[in-house]
């Protein structure tokens, strides 16, 4: 029996309205003889609400009750997404991330998926239900409740499809798929139908908001088919797999070629001098750095600007030592392989941005990057993709 | 019918008994029914002594000339190994880069594979022969000869064995395999039974020398299933594949471990005042640049030291900007998945290693690569090896 995983984000369970939508385009798009797991977030916005509310009581809240109270976000969009699928005609049944057997270390906030034991999915699905799961969500070994952090829905909707050996696991977003730039910022950007992991790595990576790299990462390593589509139209978007299954390779031979462009804006940039109180701070840190580098006693970390408060508030309360900080940066990545050990490509990019001002080049295996002023964002990005991705034969 | 490209590299054919020890070993571990193909490279010195030869008669010889002199040291390896194979009862023949069908662009010195079309190989394997061919050269649309640059017989190897469908390319060399480090500085660094091209390919970029990152992204790019392993005992390698097809995974569920540790030694930092003049000699610069960065206004450069004559030339005679110039550096490059939006990583490391230092620390999206004196190189590589191999669960 063929199984599919699907996965609703915040935004698409936004609204009333939208949630009796998928139900319909669920219903409609519904073939007979495929098991359906429906991996939802939050209602947008719910999240933030709760955690509003939570520090208008405390201005320390216990990462422990924060969960209990953010993970009531998955319980009400998937059971209204039940009620809207009765509605449909369809029998349904809605699960939380420990009821799906999701397990995860204990690390309140920030937990990872330790080990999947989906049996009350699979015994559901075996009597023909639609199955709805909590997504973000699990249970620690001390049956605590625990969220997963950024990236977390879309984690657990791979890790499900792993567990359940799915044909495929959906993504469904607002987005209709990875494109070669994003399209709101350039217009010319194309839809790629097809990405291998590798490349879809470093894409998420570099700034990529479509899939977080630890779903991409899951994914990867437990080789599960990944379509990234929109939530809007259902039309056929971007399927990730493994390069060695793509139908079409993007390059031939040895062509060095640019994929795709990614980018992250909003960037700030702290420099610290090294001293052994800040380490200890970055030990207890559960949040991401974007990039970090460390040259010559100065620790260099680019965050997004919604950490802040945060860093300025530890940065104060423990007297860092700070050397510098500055923003707003954008950071963009050119992402392709072959491109690295050629002194050519550097040279041609150097040119190609002479007039702007270039931050920082550095470089990866398989990307290119660049710190801009974020000023600079929307002209740079256009020029890149026009340059390596439009005229690229 | 099975098909197996084998490539002999350099030291593995580096004189006359060890041409006939290859060939006796190929003789008896030669299966009925399967065709073989041998990639081999030039004797090992060879290719220096011709360029040596060359420089003496000309300080700029011509590029064209030098590849039509140093292909003649896989054609003398090549007929020496067809010959040794008569000797043990075969029927071989040998074949050039350009009567393979190796089809290149005209870079020469640094030619990059365009086509195959290797119907002669397919030929004499349909008459049972083995065939022999010499690895690191091809020819130009307008017929001229030219030579591949670095990784080049490991590239042709891979390149044949994707033409013929191969049911696997292995690399034959003076190591073992792929290891967890280098066992020659590090005595507990065991050997990997099996990686998959991400992973590789990082390393690879790392200054893992046991495959060219070219070889390693066209394995990838068509899905050659490649083994290295030992010419000296023949005995079972490392193998690589896509993670799809990998027995056994390394890592679990979201599990942030580190597969092993890349080093390169004997590097130089070269750092520029940006200038168009800079710019355009880039574009010409044929060789590799290991690592570059560009920060406000000054172009870095690290590259091997092999180099250091020919950029000190160039430096001096277009009168470029130098900042600054240092040596001797090591790089030592942690290589795992998941290990970079963790601050807890980056702490732990710099808590690690206080007591050395540490010029550099910067990141991908899987490595952590480390800038350090050479002389701290084994006993850093030693200390990180304990912390995140031995002793990682």
């Amino acid at each position: 029996m063929a199984i599919v995983v699907k996965k609703f984000g915040g935004t698409s369970v936004g609204s009333i309205e939208l949630i009796r939508s998928i139900a319909h385009k669920i219903a409609i798009t519904h073939q007979e003889g495929e098991s359906l797991v429906l991996v939802v977030s939050a209602m947008a916005k719910t999240t933030d609400e709760l955690m509003r509310l939570a520090f208008e009581i405390s201005d320390h809240p216990s990462r422990r009750e924060l969960d209990m109270l953010l993970t009531a976000g998955e319980r009400i969009s998937m059971s209204l997404l039940s009620l809207a699928l009765h509605n449909e005609g369809y029998s349904s049944i809605s699960f939380t991330g420990s009821q799906s057997g999701i397990l995860t270390d204990a690390m309140h906030g920030n937990a990872r998926i330790t080990d999947v034991n989906a049996f009350r999915i699979r015994e559901e699905l075996g009597k023909g239900k639609i199955v709805i799961v909590a997504g973000f969500q699990g249970v620690s070994p001390a049956k605590e409740i625990t969220t997963l952090g950024r990236g977390g829905s879309d984690t657990s909707a791979v890790a499900l499809a792993s567990y359940l050996k799915a044909d495929k696991c959906e993504i469904f977003t607002d987005v209709d798929g990875v494109y070669t730039a994003d399209p709101r910022l350039v217009a010319n950007a194309r839809l790629i139908p097809e990405i291998d992991y590798e490349l879809m790595l470093a894409l998420a990576y570099s700034g990529s908001k479509v899939l977080h790299p630890r779903a991409v990462e899951f994914a990867y390593k437990y080789n599960i088919p990944v379509e990234i589509k929109s939530s809007f139209s259902f039309a056929p978007g971007t399927m990730m797999r493994s390069a060695s299954n793509m139908e079409n390779r993007k390059t031939f031979m040895e062509d060095k070629k640019i994929t795709a462009i990614a980018h992250k804006d909003g960037l700030i940039r702290y420099q610290f001098n090294l001293e052994p109180k800040l380490i200890e701070s970055l030990k207890k840190w559960n949040n991401e750095i974007f990039r970090y580098r460390f040259v010559e006693g100065v620790l260099e970390l680019v965050i997004e600007s919604k950490y802040e408060n945060e860093i300025d508030h530890l940065m104060v309360s423990q007297g860092f030592d700070l050397y510098d900080k500055s923003s707003v940066w954008a950071s963009i990545s050119l992402v392709g392989l072959g491109i690295n050990l050629d002194p050519v490509f550097l040279a041609d990019l150097l040119d190609l941005l002479n007039e702007f001002h270039i931050e920082s080049i550095s470089h990866s295996d398989k990307t290119i990057d660049l710190l801009i002023n974020s000023d600079n964002l929307v002209e740079c990005l256009n020029l890149l993709h026009k340059t390596y991705i439009e005229e690229s034969k």
